[in-house]
């Protein structure tokens, strides 16, 4: 039987691994891999410390620490919790393993945009991940959709290897940081606000986006190759769904200093809670409080 | 006038200062120096990514970030903040500065024992800053009281200079990681619980320590020629002490969620607020949260 079991392996799940193992505590970490969302950014500005590091080589310097301290790791999915008297039971596709606690730290999967031809050119030019994708659209015209940090990201990578890049928001106002609009600015990126999206269009690949300003009514089609989208993310909860309370957004209600669930026992860290602020170096701390408050959680 | 000035350079105030620059905001940042308590710290182990860092170069790191977005400094104390209608006068020794939201991160600062003989011998062989003071005490003799992971990281770092290093406790049982604990025994530092510390003896310099053993209520004397002091901290509140309200450990209460405090357009992060696990990565997270949260108040 473990102490405890740490579900994810993005900055929450790691710096909890890092912080559970210095205690000592007999840890397993189940996670797909140590990509996470952090792993698929391009590149990261905001973690202390590293002006500009790519999103995947910040998560190898995470991974070495965390590896550092000789972690048990099973690379597969957790399907299932189920709280049992005083342990949990967690089961994989293929294991069921005892644990007296767990730290949920599963993170987020983007938004989809709901609009006819989206499933359809998934992978045929709709994409949610621009470092992986960004290169297959070099010399071709591509749409950002999403007017946040993120969507603002995507179309600066872009403009890397696109011919032209257009970033659409469907709001009236950017949310991205000033620092990222004026980049983008430079990157010749254009933008357009009050965009409705009606359908993705084209034969085997995207070739076309047909959508309608909200303020003139007007509905135009433009060509394009690429279609990135990027309109926020929600929490990854499928394993935990009986053992939590959810806010509004569908992230997991904590209590805010401990990290604790409604379940004892259980515990909540980084993006997949209802911390506001989906940051890196946020994610990580709300990892190392989880992890103190397992600590103490067993040795009561 | 600023839209935000910033107390404090340490991980909080340096998160959130790179925060609200990447915003554009219109910052000062007032801070005596950009070392606060970890830059006092030997060797740092649990920021993500570094396995092992020495404080002080990892505030260098913090701080090379933040000067990358050409940072206004005022390298001095805030002695004192007041709010006038709907903005912050902050007073310096020689300034009154003017801006529409504060985020205070002024960190903390080490506790005293209060025993007979501290006060005269502070800079004498009693120190509450190992990295400063440890080469001082080559060959020597030395004492370090407290039982958490400061006292024993102190322990471990003195055991490279110091001829004898024993670790006194107050309470029964050690908080320390058992990662530290082990590293300690493995340096030969020699520990003992329940220990109540009566005085610090000595002619110009220290020369022993007397106390008790809360058990057997024996009264010893040893001989040791240095004294660390690793018994926790307190927050430092004295600027904003009429603005806040303060949780029963003298911390400033905030709205967990958004750092607010009690007075609107005034924000605390880090060490000196009530959020209860007092490390590097989640002061950092606590910046970045405060500088999101002054963003979105400033907008409205």
């Amino acid at each position: 039987m473990y102490d405890l079991i740490i579900i994810g392996g993005g900055p929450a799940g790691i710096t909890a691994g890092i912080y559970a193992l210095r205690k000592k505590l007999k840890t397993l970490i189940i996670t797909k891999d140590f990509i996470g969302q952090t792993g698929t950014t391009g590149v990261v500005e905001n973690w202390p410390g590293e002006k500009s590091i790519g999103g995947i080589y910040l998560m190898e310097k995470f991974k070495n620490h965390l590896q550092f301290y000789n972690p048990e790791v099973k690379e597969e999915r957790a399907l299932f919790i189920e709280k049992n008297e005083k342990k949990f039971l967690v089961k994989t596709k293929n294991e069921k393993i005892f644990t007296r606690a767990v730290i949920v730290a599963t993170g987020r999967k983007p938004k989809k945009l709901d609009v006819l031809g989206e499933e359809d050119f998934t992978g045929k030019g709709v994409s949610y991940c621009t470092t992986c994708d960004a290169p297959l659209f070099s010399g071709k015209k591509v749409v950002v959709f999403g007017g946040g940090n993120a969507g603002f990201e995507a179309a600066i990578e872009l403009s890397e290897y696109a011919r032209e890049v257009f970033l659409f928001e469907s709001f009236s106002r950017f949310s991205a940081d000033e620092f990222l609009q004026e980049k983008a600015k430079k990157k010749k990126v254009k933008t357009e606000k009050n965009i409705l999206l009606k359908s993705i269009k084209g034969k085997s690949f995207v070739e076309s986006v047909v959508y309608e300003n909200s303020i003139s009514k007007k509905e135009e089609e433009k060509d394009v190759e690429g279609v990135f989208v990027q309109i926020g993310s929600r929490a990854i909860t499928e394993c935990v769904k009986n053992l939590v309370e959810f806010d509004t957004e569908g992230d997991i209600k904590i209590d805010l200093k401990t990290n604790k669930t409604k379940t004892e026992g259980l515990f909540a860290a980084g993006d997949v809670t209802e911390v506001k602020d989906k940051q890196i170096v946020v994610a990580a701390g709300e990892g190392a409080k989880a992890a103190l408050s397992v600590y103490s959680y067993l040795k009561k």
